[in-house]
């Protein structure tokens, strides 16, 4: 037995209350390594005639990946204490006990030392992670309002270019704005969509507005508060919630602050609002070049025109959670999507959701975070992140042929190992975004694969987001290319897409329950002749996916059900296209 | 290689910044499985032609523990960000890629791959874990008030029993008293100790005072605030600094508010200062049972007399945080000691280091949990645990011989490398407390090994704590007999026993640097003969400690330098006695 890859940590993913009441406990070993674990646990405090009066619990071996499997056990203990351990038994035959001081022989005298076991000492309802529970039964909707429709003309900038003239460079402006997106509710819910995530509205000087100039005001070119108060009122009215995106990490340059330290150097009131590193701030002709590490402040990358924020300075907090606040009181958004959120300090978004929460109990809290998250989604900053590695697992085997399935089901299950339950319920799932190519064109123009990645995203755990125009077969490059003005010209969508996607949107909200919550079994039998399926199972309900990624049709063993999209029952043998999908609902 | 054992974290004690500018760099694999690994790191935004600016730097091995190997590399970034990852090289020869995706080739399509790399997004100063710097060159001295010394037998509780008339019961008092300890600070800055840690000194019925009735007034046994004033100010001329402790997790029994609760039922105004199950309250004649798992409400173990506060009520929190900080504004205390810490909530606690290092930047902020407490020591709840894992580590091999020394190495480096250096720094060691029976009634009364695990224990990292009376040869079993009166009459002291603790802590204290902060290096090559050596080193000193496990006399080549107890130099060859030990300046 491998006991040096055996790994568990108390107060992590590996233990945790999903209500307040239970205490999850996972345990990584070696794959195929460990024949059996027996989870010895018992309230520490509770002895009779001497002894510790601990129960042992078969723990089920759960997700695998590349290197590890995977086994849990829900425990719900009386006391809301936990005192536990693990009897370890590698198919080698050996037999260990692994605890708090690492690895004893399962000798009684080692049993009986209470100093060798793991504890959970209290389970606290408030310091349970709660996420808010209708995320995970939203389907997100991505809309990056300066190109999404252009409902007022009269307030477009003055050089705004006639919709969709041109594919959009990084400076051009088309007009879009709210009163656009209020125009197209209807065809939002129509689509089925029911939460739209709009990145920056507030007042900024480009086009995408992630160098805010006055976090109070709608941008001008966008609309004002009584057109964003119609939206929020309006969408809530066709069942959609309204997610904003919250610029903090850092402010445009264009802002009264940071000009009025650049005007006013060490003598600035705002000086400490900021990152200087040294004065007269080197800005402009005689300053700083973009992209270039020699500038005098700390911004975003290095960007010139996003100075960051000292959000360390009880001022900048309070000036942020104002605004924060602010939005929620007065719109009643629902929720807050994170720019740049791992890098301001966890300091600050523990107040964050301290006072966001206070404001609205169930909003949802959204870091744009692109790697491992763990220490954020501890349940007291954020909800969820922008699940980016969940999205390049999918592409970098669906799409680009990177990684194998294996290595594809490996991240996958890693992902979801990551995070406590709570979290990757409310995982924010996508496959593209303002901030990425388009995955048609990822895909190479293939849409077959995209919808196999959209049919897959879909059938996972997490709330799935779809980025403006990807239900119309738009594609597009890296930014701008991605930006483009969305096609509203019937003439040039592609309808068949978009019947996809209504459907697949109709097959989530269906199953809601079962893709939330359900259980993942992956089925790896077919792997090799490029079949990849896999499982949602609660007590009610299985629903089987399975993709075919080779170029030929074949033909799986789908047992009795009804394929969820053609609605045509199935018995036993069923083909699977070349680059198609099957979702059988047994 | 083993690359199911490889782990690394970021944001842990695997990644962590010490003085807001740096960042310490971990990982683990097998155990003598892995021969280099060179860290690949650079500015997450740093690109030139199109290519990402990273460097290579080699790891150093650090620590090595039963299953694992340690590595490590501290960086300086520019810009506060780090970007990195793992190329790692086993003795077999295999070379893989490890980042925050996982293992891959380390072929160029993945290592230019920014998807791959684990981060490190920003290094926060307001994040960044700041322990007291005084603590780590102290040395603790622990009072059990009641037992210390009775310094105004006017106060005594009535029904006090002469001093040491007998060995204790749960519930005889003895009249020691905050005038006891005053009058023998003398004694004890001539020992050398430099921190007193009180068990709790608030009104209480007990002897122990862990069933607080009233926190804002001095037990009047033990005297009253101009006293305990009195007590600070000349601990503080001599250069002692006082901790107090702070039993927060629960509150006595004979309390106002619990006696309210038992009272006023369900219509007490304090109900939801406590976890209450079912009204009426059962409690006394026909209610519960001490230690029976059938109480109606919350309490410390099942313990009746000691119902558990919840700290998730605002009230509560704002009525503890005002003791909390009282005593810090009107008597200069420099240290809370807090009880049961580990089955308060998190939240409870972040909220009082905020508020206790608000009244003095440099208090220091103890937690009483004898299990593995990483997310209590990520910088924003305590500064330290009680180290009892590493206290059991210890005894386990020199005292019992349940472990060898091979396991107990182990130990001590795993206890190392689970906390950030800052945390390691001021961890309080000690070999014995209130709650244990005294070490040298472990040792069945074999004073060599006791000296012998004082010695080791004060040749750690850490501040060492000493239990009153250890250095007059104190004995005692597990609570009560551990409380016994301290032995004043000198012909009842061991001196030969207080000669010796002398020594060590003037040897501590001559040699603070070597010991708060050099580095820890093991030499396991007279193990088999029963001889653990480890060295402490800095670039200015180099000490070795030797200690003989054997029951016979041993000689090892200890290089030239000075005996630090004797002071004689040494020149190659030098005797270790049966069960003793050298610390040999080099």
């Amino acid at each position: 037995m491998e006991k040096a890859a055996i790994y568990h940590q108390p107060a992590s993913s590996f233990a945790f209350s999903y209500t307040g009441d239970d205490l999850y406990i996972r345990i990584r070993t070696k794959k195929e390594d460990v024949a059996k674990i027996t989870l010895i646990a018992g309230d520490p405090y509770l002895f009779a005639d001497g002894k510790w009066q601990s129960r042992p619990y078969q723990m089920t071996r759960t997700l695998q990946t590349e290197e590890h499997d995977y086994f849990e056990y829900r425990l719900i203990p009386t006391h809301h204490r936990v005192q536990y351990g693990f009897v370890i038994e590698g198919y080698d035959g050996e037999e260990c006990f692994y605890g708090g001081r690492g690895f004893f022989s399962t000798d009684p005298v080692n049993m009986e030392t209470m100093d060798y076991y793991f504890k959970f000492p209290y389970i606290h309802a408030v310091d349970t992670f709660k996420a808010p529970e209708w995320v995970k039964k939203t389907i997100w909707y991505q809309i990056f309002p300066e190109r999404f429709a252009n409902g007022d003309p009269a307030i477009s900038p003055e050089n705004a270019l006639p919709w969709g003239s041109k594919t959009p460079s990084t400076t051009d402006f088309f007009g879009g704005d709210l009163k656009g997106i209020i125009d197209h509710l209807d065809y939002l819910k129509d689509l089925g969509i029911n939460g739209i995530y709009l990145t920056p509205v507030f007042e900024a000087p480009t086009n995408h507005k992630y160098d805010t100039v006055d976090y109070l005001k709608i941008d001008p070119h966008f609309g004002d508060k009584k057109r964003f108060k119609e939206l929020v009122e309006e969408a809530h009215k066709c069942g959609i919630r309204v997610m904003l995106d919250a610029v903090f990490n850092h402010i445009g340059d264009t802002s009264p602050m940071f000009q009025d330290v650049i005007q006013n150097g060490a003598d600035s009131k705002y000086c400490d609002w900021f990152h200087i590193h040294s004065f007269p701030v080197r800005y402009g002709e005689n300053g700083n070049i973009e992209n270039q590490p020699t500038i005098s402040y700390d911004t975003f990358a290095f960007t010139t025109h996003m100075p960051k924020l000292n959000t360390a300075n009880p001022e900048v907090q309070q000036y942020l959670l104002d605004i924060a606040t602010y939005w929620i009181r007065e719109f009643d958004i629902d929720g807050w999507r994170l720019d740049v959120a791992n890098e301001v300090d966890h300091a600050f978004w523990k107040l964050f959701r301290k006072a966001v929460r206070k404001e609205k109990d169930d909003l949802y809290i959204l870091g744009e975070i692109w790697h491992d998250s763990w220490i954020w989604l501890l349940g007291d900053e954020f909800d969820a992140v922008m699940n980016y590695p969940f999205t390049q697992t999918i592409i970098e085997n669906f799409i680009e042929n990177k990684i194998d399935a294996r290595k594809m089901i490996s991240g996958i299950n890693e992902q979801m190992m990551r995070y406590p339950k709570q979290a990757s319920e409310v995982m924010f799932n996508m496959l593209d975004s303002h901030d990425t190519a388009r995955i048609l064109t990822r895909a190479g123009g293939n849409k077959a694969k995209v919808k196999q990645a959209l049919a897959f995203m879909f059938g996972h755990t997490g709330s799935p987001c779809i980025y403006y125009g990807t239900e119309i077969g738009m594609d597009g490059g890296n930014d701008p290319d991605c930006r483009k003005c969305m096609v509203w010209d019937e003439a040039n969508q592609d309808l068949e897409m978009l019947g996809f996607m209504k459907q697949l949107i109709a097959v989530r909200k269906a199953h809601q329950a079962t893709l939330s919550d359900g259980d993942l079994v992956w089925d790896e039998t077919l792997l090799d002749q490029g079949i990849v399926i896999f499982e949602r199972k609660t007590d009610d309900e299985t629903l089987r996916f399975y993709f075919n990624q080779a170029n030929k049709d074949q033909s799986v063993q789908a047992g009795h059900g009804f394929d969820l999209f053609t609605e045509v029952e199935i018995s036993g043998e069923a083909v699977l296209p070349a680059e198609g999908f099957l979702i059988v609902k047994n």
